[in-house]
């Protein structure tokens, strides 16, 4: 495909401000605040979840679904869940105990802002009401499809996902991880709810096994690009545009793939997995021109 | 029914160590340690859901489901999948951010044995694998049956239910809450999960709306009970009986429904909800005994 008639760069950013605004009014509604004692603790949920951020996850859910026709209030849903598995994730990631952050997205996180407390639960309940929303019938007119929601966010989420690579990372301070071991801590970490996103569009449009498979490729790819650029981020960015803090893993002595590959090899090796994640598109043709333009972001991105 | 056809205590105690010895070995095969760098989260949600109790809302569940013919297997993956999620709450609550207790059914608590990084995320895994073992194909043939296992789940132990009870908890310390807010309170940290067991039974049997109501209704009862009854024995039993620490929400200046109402009338009390809970049963005939007894256990136990 020629450069010329992939969307340019202001169409994602158009793409996902739109994304951005439906699943946050889809958050809204999915987080009432009662009046009630608890209310500090649904409070604690909108304040981690509705902080901003890019929204990459619920944009790969909402355009893959798209390609494949799937009703937008059923995929905003979704969106929104991942959203809030995400968020919960974050929150208990900062926890002194964890990484001991301060700042999120330029933000006091959940536990400066609450307490520790609050934010332990607010990330459970965060967790438990994505798997919820993916349960509940308006997801999908199929309970098989929100099984098949539900495990495969599951699986990149629990001890085989995303909960196992923290536990590595955590493992990992002072260590010296090869490259295949980083690799296989930030996939598990961060690659894996990423993939989910993306897969989560084709469940939801109950595409093919073939087709299927090819999103999964590109969310997989996509993924590892996201987090090797990650780490370049981590060494190259401001504080300020971060909205985290900077250089934090240099700092704790844990490995990267800036501290193994340098850093022009490492944004080289993230360029070449967004290339290759953008090969795995070919047979949805223009419907995924906005998929290739966000593979292209996620390695030229400031923040 | 006449006193004397109820099944004896023992007759319980016999199959509340079955249900132990099953659910156990479910549990086992559910959470396979990996050899992989994250074998240690998966030891620490091990320890923390094979470390003993009574099984309770296992034996309701397996109990439960029992009288509606369901396959054994099904209901043991449903019963352990409800310890997780019990287990889960346990360790967070353990946390020094929380109730800062050092002590669970006699054994170090979670952060205790391992550190407070892994007990945050064995927590957070176990809750996952809950929820991932409901959706899974073997715990029954109709994916709506899984989703309903899922949304009352949700239900019973995100911010409506266990975890916003935790959250008023935390928030009471200090504070003199009154009859009706304990017994809120209450009723969703402990009692919506013990509920939530009784009619997963009936879920998983596809029992009828008027079963469901009656099934329902004990659970509730029976929470209500077991509650107070907790606050009970906080007073009166011994540390080592309880495997935890004692007097504690005496000593953090939390009301119960002891210091409200008073030992003999907080007694009372529990005994009358778990006299009520039983009434629930009639219709199930002799197929309830052993609901019959567990009721009354509940308000007679010494740990």
């Amino acid at each position: 495909m020629a450069l010329d008639i992939v969307p340019t760069p202001d169409a994602l950013s158009v793409a996902l401000t739109e994304t951005a605004r439906l699943v946050e009014a889809q958050l809204d509604a999915l987080l009432p605040v009662p009046e009630s004692a608890e209310a500090k603790l649904i409070e604690a949920m909108r304040y981690a979840v509705l902080n901003g951020g890019k929204r990459m996850r619920a944009f790969l859910v909402m355009e893959v679904a798209k390609m494949f026709s799937v009703n937008r209030t059923c995929a905003a849903r979704v969106a929104a869940s991942v959203e809030m598995l995400h968020a919960y994730s974050l929150v208990h990631d900062d926890l002194p105990a964890m990484d001991d952050d301060d700042l999120r997205r330029g933000q006091p996180s959940c536990h400066k802002k609450f307490d520790e407390a609050t934010a332990i639960l607010a990330g459970d309940a965060l967790q438990t009401r994505a798997f919820e929303v993916l349960a509940e019938a308006d997801t999908h007119d199929d309970a098989e499809a929100r099984c098949e929601l539900i495990l495969a966010l599951a699986a990149a989420s629990g001890m085989r996902g995303m909960v196992g690579g923290q536990m590595i990372d955590m493992e990992s301070e002072g260590k010296q991880l090869g490259g295949p071991e980083i690799t296989r801590l930030q996939a598990l970490k961060t690659g894996r709810l990423i993939q989910y996103a993306a897969e989560a569009g084709a469940i939801l449009g109950r595409a093919s096994a073939q087709q299927r498979h090819f999103i999964a490729a590109y969310g997989r790819e996509l993924g590892g690009a996201f987090q090797i650029y990650d780490d370049v981020l981590d060494e190259t960015a401001s504080e300020a545009d971060l909205g985290k803090t900077a250089g934090k893993d240099a700092a704790q002595g844990k490995a990267t793939m800036v501290s193994i590959l340098g850093l022009d090899r490492a944004r080289a090796q993230a360029e070449k997995l967004a290339e290759q994640a953008a090969t795995h598109l070919e047979s949805f043709g223009d419907r995924a021109d906005l998929l290739r333009t966000l593979a292209r972001f996620t390695v030229t991105r400031t923040s």
